[in-house]
């Protein structure tokens, strides 16, 4: 298997789905070691840095990629395990900002309401406790959290030509923002145009469900992956397999219509691996969903419907391909999962 | 503690919260034991009862109650603690009925299109190994289920003199359908009229979150509830508290509306317990929050915004009440979780 | 033809439709001359009045009725005939209420954000003219708008047992906030409880489409109305016809959901006059809806699906029942239009 | 002033906003002769061409552009005057797609429903009466209709390097779908990159409000257009001015999304023309808006808030371009509006 490591430079970042020409080309499956930038493009590095004064609003949640995969034509499946997510940094930060999150009005849906104060917050990251550390602002209520790193943003180029912002999440995955994006998780893509110029990004060292803020706690990530590519059989909506879950991840607006998307994709998946006709799956699924929610803050809300594999028959879904990687992973010798 | 024993009549069940005598008044603290028929009034009792022949539509969601509540005024806490779910039948039934349920189009919401193909599953309930058995119509699938008994509803009279259909969740409770509401929850809801009101029902021997067909695995339920009462302190939305978790359900439509009233009433919530300011609150929850959906099928969807206890410090919601509860009902001796 | 006058005292209105007894029975067709409260209650007096001071918020919206309908029965179609709508008042107003209203957060759907400042308008309807005159808090600008009396609140009780508060709009009609329930109008209503239990009121001297701030120029009205019965075809949803529009009224969340149950009303009602299968009754509405947003502010939107009648084939919509009330109203000496 | 006539030939046209070369270079103001091609790229020319067949569902939606402004500079306003739309065939076409419209599921919304039969309309364009024929399917009815032509996509290329198919409405135009967009309009939409690369297409010789079934009577189109600049004010969303009203349409999911957009954009609207601080602009949108939805069938919906110009004091929008522009047309001598 190859083993590829890019580490972009600032003008290397990309900060679109489709549009950007690929900066590496590798054949699947290879071993990818990427560092990723944070969300803020690393302009947030204290509680005094706010986001009206610190960011630059046209160079949000920059993706390292993309990444020309040989072979990948569209219909086909881009598969992407991450087998690592390890901090890069000490710190990572998350800011209120004006008109931005789940409980303030929106650019897209405006009130004539004052914007919320902004804030910012620091959370230090303690690689030995694997925690990071909440600090009020208006009190001196402390909390460390576990650690749970995760990748907010993974996408494709998408279809019919267009060029999608890297804050946007859709069919072609993008800034799903699920925690479900974690270490030992095997993503599924549909691939839309030749090469399927798939990145990653927008590191969270932790975040709760709904990303309620609209900032998890945002940092640099240093990730490992194996992309592979599985020919044809690309899904409607992304899909996401762990050892003992089955996700899909549908986005859209109102939160209903993510939710449908991810429920009839389960409905497809479930059909595919066991033969159940689709009312049929329809109604197992209703008493086995799990149905925790993503964003509810992006310009696309996400929801992920999700299985327990342990209440189903084995199966091997994309022909087995999570479990090839996960020994694959394993073989490298550094993963302890 | 006084004990209350009631099993309702055909003609003693509620349709409604508000608008229905009480059908018996007790004293805070209470023990209940009761029984619930099943959201179809029992009509559905074998796979060829579909619902367009077998149901009768002003007659859905039996509840059992109202209780009258002594010393409840407008503005308390209510406080019903589950202490015991049973199947009160060897068998669960879910049905899809047209036009009605999260994947297809429904009268509130019509298309064109027609309707889904009707189909009544019946769930074997297995008291021994505690599971309910699948068996597809389409093909000779089948799978049992680990049995996960709760209420879809539970709730007391609306405010503003309303009278509203058992089918619908709001703020008073009602129809919420998530799998929150088991055995070992504390439910807390405010008080809008004198006495209450309070009422429960619709037994689901399990359902998925999201309800997605509409209808869980339906069953008549043997139901023991502690019912408490503290005075002021009524939440603008439900709550419910286990050993492990704080949840708020916001109940509205689109969903990402019932997610916004669960959210702001969780921040509440963590401001009454920590002493947070809002902003604090917010950025805390959009860390550790969970997001399951409860139902995107019913009039209102809803939305639970979540939170594990063992994140943060300890502290004592509502007085303690869910210990004390907890505590009383294991001295009853049959509580083993 | 029956004749009645009904002028409610302050312990006679209703704020409820369904669960208050009724004022008076009446065999229709009757002639009906009432008065309406604001729907303030008449407490808004001045521009010091704000809502939060001034306002009942149990209170709201108090209709004159209900009344009971001979011979009504459901399934039956009520036909209330609007005659004529005259303020009662010298002037209207308006009041901007905090977290109430268009483009501000509400409690169903909240932020963090601070409210509104609250704002009361007071808007002299000069009676020669036939004007209300808005005049600015900011600055000095002021303006005379035509008046263009209607009621925003029409309904009947509705089923399933429900009461529900005068400020909600619904399948039963209610608080559905549109311009076109004005003078000149015939507003259908399905019959869901023997009696029907009609009432009205909330008069708005002037109202854009939308109801932006959540009030319009609100104020006391007086109304002449002409209440007839047809027995059975009630309609799903209210439909409304004028000398040249005919029109149906959805009510929902999110706002489509309005859109398309008024749409699919419409259709049926096309395929009731011309004959039209649905898809061809779907494909001509495509071409000649006209579709005015009715409020974007309640507890419910409403949206209304209008076609010019000028566009059609005649037909006699319920048997020609607008023209004859049409007839008889000019027949009483003092209908001008 | 420039005349520049561009009649695109097959590989000319674009199907996206930004992400296309500039056909032509203009120095504003320039009066443009354009063509544009149907919606279905004139691949459906009978009843028996239905869409499933007949559309290439990569190459819909073809506009005529884009047109490279000289001088034009993010955020500048456009400006696009249109002086005339004649049809440019003796007939248009709607058809009823699977999955796609208003009354129907949708992919971004799916259920588990079987589509809607599929049907082609056929309407015969009389250009001396100036109506198009209305022909049912499913019975002998028929009815003319007058025409009404309008372009249902006008837009410039978007912000943050996206690329958007032509099927999309935003805040860069696009596909908006409202029949104010028709001859005598001035359409105003702010620059987002260099050159603005202006183009517009989807020839309706009549739409309804809403778009019910999604396909207008599409056709080919003759236009007519002058395009100005105007230095700085480019607005949030897009803007149209006739003579009689002035008007902002608002995009996005849910439907009350995109009306508040088009709200708060006419607040800000009548401030900059009259003065008035922003919730006395609230307050008299209340009274004086009119709200007709433009279509709930694309991507995003798209809302019209309308004022009705005779209402208020005369004022110079973008410093009287309108008035300028239908000035300059009148001198062509061919325009009697």
């Amino acid at each position: 298997m190859d083993h590829v490591t890019f580490i972009p430079t600032a003008d290397q970042m990309a900060y679109t789905f489709g549009g950007a020409a690929p900066v590496v080309r590798i054949t699947p499956p290879t071993v990818l070691t990427l560092w990723t930038e944070d969300a803020y493009g690393g302009r947030i590095t204290s509680a005094a840095d706010v986001a009206t004064t610190a960011l630059d609003t046209e160079d949000l949640n920059p993706q390292t990629g993309p990444f020309w995969i040989e072979g990948a034509e569209p219909g086909d499946t881009l598969v992407v395990h991450l087998v690592d997510l390890t901090p890069a940094r000490t710190w990572g930060a998350s800011t209120l900002i004006p008109f931005f999150g789940g409980l303030t009005s929106v650019p897209v849906s405006p009130t004539l309401q004052d914007p919320l104060p902004e804030r910012t917050y620091i959370y230090e990251y303690d690689s030995a406790a694997d925690t990071v550390a909440f600090s009020a602002h208006g009190s001196d209520f402390e909390l460390a959290l576990p650690a749970n790193p995760m990748l907010g943003t993974v996408g494709v180029a998408p279809a019919r030509r267009e060029v999608r912002t890297s804050l946007v999440p859709d069919v072609f995955g993008g800034n799903m923002d699920t925690p479900e994006m974690r270490a030992g998780a095997t993503c599924y893509l549909r691939v839309n145009v030749p090469g399927a110029l798939f990145s990653l990004g927008d590191g969270h060292y932790r975040q709760g469900e709904g990303e309620s803020c609209g900032t998890a706690v945002e940092g640099a990530m240093n990730v490992t992956a194996i992309v592979g590519l599985v020919k044809g059989g690309g899904p409607a909506w992304p899909r996401i397999e762990s050892d003992t879950h089955l996700m899909c991840v549908g986005s859209g607006r109102p939160l209903e219509e993510a939710w449908r998307a991810g429920q009839v994709e389960m409905i497809t998946w479930l059909g595919e691996l066991y033969g159940l006709d689709r009312l049929d799956a329809y109604q197992l699924l209703t008493q086995i969903s799990l149905a925790p929610i993503a964003n509810v803050v992006d310009t696309n809300y996400s929801s992920v419907t999700k299985v327990d594999k342990r209440l189903l028959p084995a199966a091997a879904a994309f022909g087995g391909v999570h479990q090839e990687m996960r020994s694959a992973a394993r073989a490298f010798g550094t993963i302890t999962y």
